[in-house]
């Protein structure tokens, strides 16, 4: 099923606008709570800016249509100058044809008495088939950020079932956790966010993650020298770790505009211009501090020229290199767990 | 209660943003969905731009607090450059202490078996007080939109109450009506939203609204010229103004994020430079087109230096005539109804 809710041709447009090239802007399980947060903000301009006009395509399953069929009628509402088409599908070749941007939001959260691999094998039905329809019909410059969780072996599975598309175009996010750490960080010393530097998330987004600060720095200062060790474990890292548990306790719903937010700051990073900020992004690891290569793992990464590359040559000390250990054995289990499975395709990389 | 669940202090801040002076921006219902679809757009620059540093408030009444509390949590955990404080209250006088944007989007909503007197008390006893409570803390240049139903008398009594403050700054939110009906005649003609100017939402946020095309152009050609009355009075009007219960059936929920964004556009166009944008608002009436002196009633306005002024010298047909008179009937109503209610101030205007 497919359906063009709207339609605005933009050769009839005579402004400004019509000289920049659109983008294609998909995402799955747009019906959700997540895709809601995040189609306006996106249909608003806040991925590329006010002169780049955009298609939207919602992707859902087809119990999801209805709820995504209304957040179409509602971006329809609100006259957004920018967006050109909603099409809203539940056909992953249609979604994915020409797509620029593919935001894979949707995916089989773990049910009750659910086992891991029931969940590592939902998922891949999930996104073995959307990384090979991105692999047939997707842009050449198609860049993909996972959000569905389990993110990491998600985006793994993408990016194995989609064998002509770059790997560095497939991604997971962990820019929730890495905001997450930033704002802990500000709150602690007091200082605005945008005082605090260097922090990395290392490993997959799980509770096993690792919140790096030894080469953070807060106005300047290095963190590593402010703060004792016992804070880090006992507060600081499980608090940014489960940060998730916290917001459902207080809030009474999961992490949602916040979750919304990142996959904007992520995107934002990839598609603008060059910086020099350091943040953290799950890519597909080239063996770098010894993550096992093609595993997608959190790093410490920078956008250059509209790639991430992974910061190189950082020092880490036995407390750094055992954490990531850890979580990068949970990557490996899973990628173990869906090569099993038969959910990684033979001769795929 | 009042919490500061976020603390930033700007003077550490060493980046340009500290030169800028800082808003304070108050929602009210912040624990709400429309208040959570706000929150992050406004904290991530979509008022006042990149540059402005914010301090946002969140009034809720107790029920509300966690909820809002849990936003609170998850705005901090954005990271934004822009946030410089959270403030979570269900104390008006502390919320409105300085702020210069105050949108009241928390309203009693009509319960079953309400009667619009009913209806009208309960919230007169919500707006007269945060009208009070603007006037006697807000800053000098404080605006206020009012979101909540029945915003236009809502906005009446917060207006009252606040005698201080000049009639201007007080604003009811027509705008998704206005972009509702851009987007329809847009969708109608099959061109861009921006290819549409002229549209005018007259009257009460209400089903007795009335959207007008008389003035209305697409393209440059007079949409008059290009459509029945019959599709008026039939499709368009009647589409427009029950949008709402349409994206209730489709969506299974109410306009929401739709509702969020026209309170940006409001404020936006409120706040920022002046242009030539035509659109619809809530403003107290001068008197003009024969609109009772005082009634919030949604005018063709357009922001000149900061100010909303309400577009002069438009030439009515009967139709549009007859329209704006039954809407703006049922406004003195609305009206007739609080003072007999006793939630007009004396000697108030």
């Amino acid at each position: 099923m497919s359906t063009d809710t709207g339609s605005f041709p933009s050769e009839t447009s005579s402004d400004a606008l019509s000289s920049v090239q659109p983008v294609r802007i998909t995402v799955t399980g747009a019906g959700g709570q997540i895709g809601y947060a995040l189609l306006f903000r996106i249909a608003s301009g806040a991925l590329f800016g006010a002169a780049t006009p955009i298609h939207l395509t919602l992707l859902e399953i087809p119990q999801g249509l209805k709820a995504a069929e209304g957040t179409a009628l509602e971006l329809e509402d609100c006259a957004f100058p920018l967006l050109r088409s909603v099409t809203v599908t539940d056909d992953a070749a249609i979604a994915f044809n020409g797509v620029n941007i593919a935001l894979l939001v949707g995916s089989r959260p773990r049910g009750p008495g659910m086992e891991r691999a029931d969940l590592l094998e939902a998922n891949g039905r999930i996104f073995g088939p959307q990384g090979a329809a991105i692999n047939a019909g997707a842009a050449d410059d198609v860049r993909v950020l996972v959000v569905g969780n389990p993110a990491n072996t998600n985006a793994l599975i993408a990016a194995a079932h989609a064998p002509d598309v770059p790997q560095g175009r497939f991604t997971a996010m962990t820019r929730l956790d890495h905001n997450r750490a930033v704002a802990q960080l500000a709150a602690h010393f007091s200082v605005p966010v945008d005082a605090v530097a260097g922090v990395t998330i290392w490993g997959n987004h799980s509770a096993s993650q690792y919140p790096d600060v030894f080469h953070a720095t807060v106005g300047g200062r290095a963190v590593a020298d402010l703060v004792h060790e016992q804070w880090l474990t006992e507060t600081f890292i499980p608090r940014v770790a489960m940060r998730g548990s916290e917001i459902i306790a207080v809030r009474g719903g999961s992490s949602v505009a916040s979750a919304a937010n990142a996959a904007i700051d992520h995107v934002a990073d990839w598609v603008g211009p060059s910086g020099n900020d350091w943040t953290s992004a799950g890519v597909v690891s080239d063996g770098s501090y010894d993550v096992p290569t093609g595993l997608v793992c959190s790093f410490p990464v920078q956008c250059v020229d509209g790639q991430w590359r992974i910061v190189p040559g950082l020092t880490l000390n036995e407390f750094s290199k055992n954490r990531i250990r850890a979580s990068v054995a949970e990557l490996v289990e899973e990628r173990e767990a869906i090569r099993s499975l038969g959910l990684l395709p033979k001769g795929g990389r």
